[in-house]
């Protein structure tokens, strides 16, 4: 046993603590000195000032300040949702791009929201002391009360209100290692500047997502606006679309969503065993059912399109997990850190008392995740492990459940509320529910009829939480119901239920509210069940293990993804290992030779109309060795100039594995290169004032 | 080690040699002597030949002759495709139940075909010595020759061919342990005799399969012929409708299909990690094109139905089996036993030696099982251990394959032929291909292009396999050029592709003729592949580990399932675990009770009419804890003095772990009783003709 141990520690090392170019850095930790010494740069930390300053989240992507007039860099699929809900089945921006001749014409995107990091601040004593001495959902209440409190005074500016262009999260890293108060520059008035055919941005569609050589012009430009008009942005990134070149160090600047890399292998079992596995079979269902329904006329196929590519991009990226989670070579090596971390634990005394078997702990949990996940999952959400949510990602049904709850929530004191409709955090609710957007009945009906079929299929017929949902309607009858009786599609109805509080929801005729406040009860009960017997106890062994992380490897160590802004750094190179052998570049003569003219391998119309004008050699997408994952998409790639090189926008299959670790041998983003930018904007979508804006520097 | 081993012992025993009413036995090895301990019965070697002799294997199904003159009861499950193929929509059996007023109003099910097994020998020798020496391909091939020569020679009759009236079959027990040659006499005029309503039959739908409490009529009758008239039946079970009393010891006598129980560790963590994940998934897709398929017309309803209730039973129990392997108690003791084992085997010089190691030999396969089950399971089948095979369930797909590889293998000598059509089977194949039964091309189409659309998918779209599939096309324009374009589904163009030989075939216009001909390299390529890689290492270490385990347990062993008969036996009981609580029966008034009038809670029509004419205490169903499996439906329940007192249906979600083991806590099939049955003839479908017959005796 002791010669195991001994001969596994050079390869434990290596997972646990972070080596080579592995980790997703907040910017106040970033090990400068060793990203410098790996990649022969010399950052420092002004420049890393200047990368978070023009560094963007928007919605659940990343993004890059490129102008002094406020224009950002992003994802052409980060814009997707902006595109769609701007288009309709006559005039459809995604069919043709977008391409407005004047500033005057960029288009706000509903419901857009971005946000450029200005602070961090240390809170840990604060929540830590809240939560002290307590267990169960009265542990949970508590911290989220003072984490709500945290956020407004923090937050507050002279009035004693949180101004509407700020926004301070307190985020928990390493598990419960560390609370910082994170506070944002927040952009609500976000504008179109431009996106392509989207046939450009996903030439080769799902079955080229998350793999390379790639070929997709998934770029798009949003433009920030305060007071109507531009902001002005003098930090940003400065325009390189030089062609790139294999070796060059380069840091990759985004909100990376979500990793499970700290979780101890019992934690893993149970996304293994149950959360991955009802996750995608459910969604597989729904895919088919999105299939059929946009096979059946042109204006369902409309409708479904944007659906149906976020759905296949969600599986796609769970089928990659489920794949890492059966590798029984990387996930032995994963087993050897864990065993690695517990050995240096027990050999030290202190340490080991300090700790009180976190991992005992945990593992003492996971009956409970095992039984409660599903339940919460599908009536509640939120669980922080897994995609499923309820309501089967109905747009009504998410208007009545914010409608409901925060009527309900905001007869309370803040402190009192569920967290998320926290005084800190009501505004953007409001915001996010206000935004016009389209509503189409069909779709909603199906993703309602969907997601409440799974619900009575996975809890079974006879579970009282059934029956409360459905009474003695069928799914099928029942969502029929609530959709076409439902007036939330309308703005105007919704803001008069917001503005009428309680009384007004109650009174309300709308069937899905009144069927929303119906189910109350039951999905309340089901979240507290899950932070009393899942939750709380799984935090509080989170924070002894990450204590003794920090114990036994110093600051070597860097923190699960959160969906906040961190700095990864990378080489641009290719890949050669079994399964995954390809050069680090494509050019668009190489889309050319790939296109057969049969969907998804048709090349996008305006772009193959310009292609007498594009020069052939033009690196199109290139891959890099940095550690990124779903959430990452959109982030600026920035060269030691702080110049920036492309947007990342994917990944390959098998670096799906970075949810639980990062693999140097395998772990490649993919990247559109500012020179296919530049080259689409100039030579096929008419865009030079975007190009003269970008290289005014 | 050695202390943790001991402490197993007890443990790891009841689960490696059989015990208590665990065991799926053969009839020539049935424990006489310890079923009758267990139970208190006294049953002997001449009633295991009754009922042998009046167990029928139908289709997929099990099956009892339950009168003199050739009628058996069966599954109405069993016959639903029958029923289906005997339908249109505007005649819908399945709607209105099948109730001929006289013998002669029986119709004969297209391509029905029943068995009753009249010999077992063992030819273990021939078998083996085929192989001896060889490896790969060539040891499979070798073996598959010489049982394509048993069969025939074995079989044949004075003039030196397979009467058609007679199957021969060598089955491989404990995984080449043993080889047996199975003699049946065959009836193809099988006839429909009665089919209650669809929905007295499967009352609850797929909500209430794979569970009790149950309220499900899910019996049939079938009638055997020869020479167009019913076949005289003087052995058969004696119909026993009492109401059934708890603790009653009783039998069950079918043809489970599959079980893996006596795979290794590994083996198993190749079907947990590769097999069951890709099988699931991909049909829950085809389950949602199905669901949408059919909300889109009364017509596409009345042709999904069947597929629908199908594809969910197979998803229902592949879920179930996904639990079983992932319940880490469960499956610790399967490693305990495999443990116990390899002790046993270890700590014996001899037995070591004449094993060498297969568990270790098994595990070294298991790359390629997770390299080539999925190329194997999409483009070519029969891998034996999961349920993907190509075409989708595409009956012109199937056709169209029977037609061209028939024409080719003819065109060889039996001994060289693919074993499924060699000289002692291809009645068989003939037949089933000149079936007569319904084509719905919108069907079709969705089956062939969900094939096709997860085929490219799961090879991905650079794979050489999936571009010879494919050619240039899509799956959408090739499956609707093949489906469109083809003429197979009239029965006078297979005869006369199929009288015409392989000149024929290749002479033909018919697209979905030539596009299989362009694909055969590329899917018996994979075959050869998965048979030198896969089939031949495996089936060497297994009869070694065959021979180890008789070496160690005696023959108090029992083979895995193979679709051939097998007595089990057990108790009349119901179910006191966690997630399993029930007591044993169901009757007519829990019906009453369960049903809510929305499908599938909805009892069927004539069932609700006649009411007030049936005894509510009538039992519907109860539980026993025999060991089934699927293919265990339809299987006669028996009681010491051989008389029939229900038909196994189902068995719960929990169950589903027997195809890796025998949980005596868990384990129960749920039986619809013959009482039942009574009821129904009597009562509600005046079928009085077949009570008069069944009470006869």
């Amino acid at each position: 046993m002791r010669l195991i141990l001994l001969a596994t520690t050079a390869l434990a090392l290596s997972a646990t603590a972070a080596s080579a170019e592995e980790g997703m850095w907040t910017f106040d930790n970033f090990p400068i000195a060793r990203a410098n010494q790996t990649l022969g740069t010399s950052i420092d930390q002004a420049w890393l000032d200047r990368v978070r300053l023009s560094s963007v989240r928007f919605g659940g992507c990343s993004a890059g300040v490129v102008s002094d007039a406020g224009l950002v860099l992003t994802n052409n699929h980060c814009v997707a949702s902006c595109v769609a809900n701007l288009s309709t089945q006559a005039v459809n921006y995604a069919a043709t791009g977008f391409t407005p001749r004047t500033r005057e014409e960029e288009l706000r995107c509903p419901g857009g929201t971005a946000e450029i990091l200005t602070d961090i601040t240390d809170v840990t004593d604060r929540v830590r002391a809240a939560g002290a001495g307590l267990t169960g959902q009265a542990f949970t209440r508590a911290r989220d009360a003072e984490i709500g409190r945290i956020e407004q005074e923090l937050c507050a500016g002279d009035d004693g209100t949180t101004p509407a262009d700020r926004r301070c999260q307190v985020v928990s890293l390493y598990r419960g290692g560390q609370f910082k108060l994170y506070t944002y520059k927040r952009y609500t008035d976000v504008r179109l500047a431009w996106a392509p055919e989207d046939r450009a941005a996903t030439f080769g569609g799902d079955l080229d997502n998350f793999s390379f050589p790639r070929f997709a012009i998934d770029a798009a430009f949003i433009r920030l606006y305060e007071n109507g008009r531009p902001v002005a942005t003098p930090t940003h990134f400065v325009w390189n679309d030089d062609q790139p070149v294999t070796g060059t160090p380069v840091f990759v600047s985004g909100s990376p969503g979500s990793t499970q890399r700290l979780l101890t292998q019992d934690q893993l079992a149970s996304i293994r065993d149950v959360v991955l596995p009802m996750d995608q079979l459910i969604a597989s269902e729904l895919r088919g059912r999105l299939i059929r329904f946009a096979a059946e006329s042109e204006a369902n196929a409309f409708m479904a399109m944007d659906p149906i590519v976020g759905l296949e991009n969600t599986y796609k990226r769970g089928l990659g997990r489920m794949r890492a989670m059966t590798d029984q070579g990387f996930m032995g090596r994963r087993a050897d850190a864990e065993a690695d971390f517990r050995a240096r634990v027990a050999a030290d005394a202190a340490m080991a008392e300090a700790a009180a078997d976190p991992w005992d702990a945990l593992a003492e949990v996971q009956p409970a995740v095992r039984e409660l996940y599903v339940p919460m999952a599908l009536l509640e959400g939120g669980t922080g492990i897994g995609t499923t949510s309820p309501g089967g990602g109905s747009v009504l049904f998410n208007y009545a459940r914010t409608l409901v709850r925060a009527a309900q929530e905001r007869a309370k004191p803040s402190a009192e509320r569920l967290p998320e409709y926290g005084d800190a955090r009501l505004g953007a609710v409001e915001n996010a529910l206000m935004a016009p957007r389209p509503v189409y009945p069909e779709l909603e009906q199906v993703r309602m009829e969907w997601w409440m079929s799974k619900t009575r299929e996975w809890l079974t017929v006879d579970d009282p939480r059934v029956r409360t949902l459905l009474g003695r309607e069928s799914p099928e009858a029942l969502s029929a119901r609530l959709v076409e009786g439902s007036t939330l599609a309308d703005p105007a109805v919704r803001r008069a239920l917001w503005d009428g509080g309680l009384e007004a929801i109650q009174a309300s005729d709308d069937p899905l509210i009144q069927w929303m406040l119906s189910i109350q009860d039951v999905t309340r009960g089901v979240r507290s069940d899950w932070e009393t017997r899942v939750q709380a106890p799984t935090e509080q062994a989170s924070e002894r293990l990450a204590a003794a992380r920090f114990a036994a490897y110093g600051d070597t160590v860097y923190p699960d993804a959160t969906g906040t802004l961190r700095l990864t750094y990378g080489l641009i190179e290719g890949s050669n290992v079994p399964g995954q052998r390809f050069d680090g570049f494509t050019t668009f003569d190489g889309l050319w030779d790939r296109a057969t003219g049969a969907p998804p391998f048709d090349v996008a119309p305006k772009l193959l109309a310009a292609r007498e004008a594009i020069d052939g050699d033009t690196v199109l997408n290139m891959t890099v060795s940095s550690d990124t994952i779903g959430g990452s998409s959109g982030s600026p790639v920035v060269n030691e100039a702080g110049e920036i090189v492309g947007a990342n926008f994917d990944s390959t299959v098998l670096t799906q594995r970075n949810a639980y670790g990062y693999d140097r041998d395998v772990n490649r983003s993919v990247i559109v290169t500012t020179g296919a930018v530049t080259t689409a904007l100039r030579d096929v979508y008419g865009m030079d004032r975007l190009v003269a804006e970008l290289r005014a520097d």
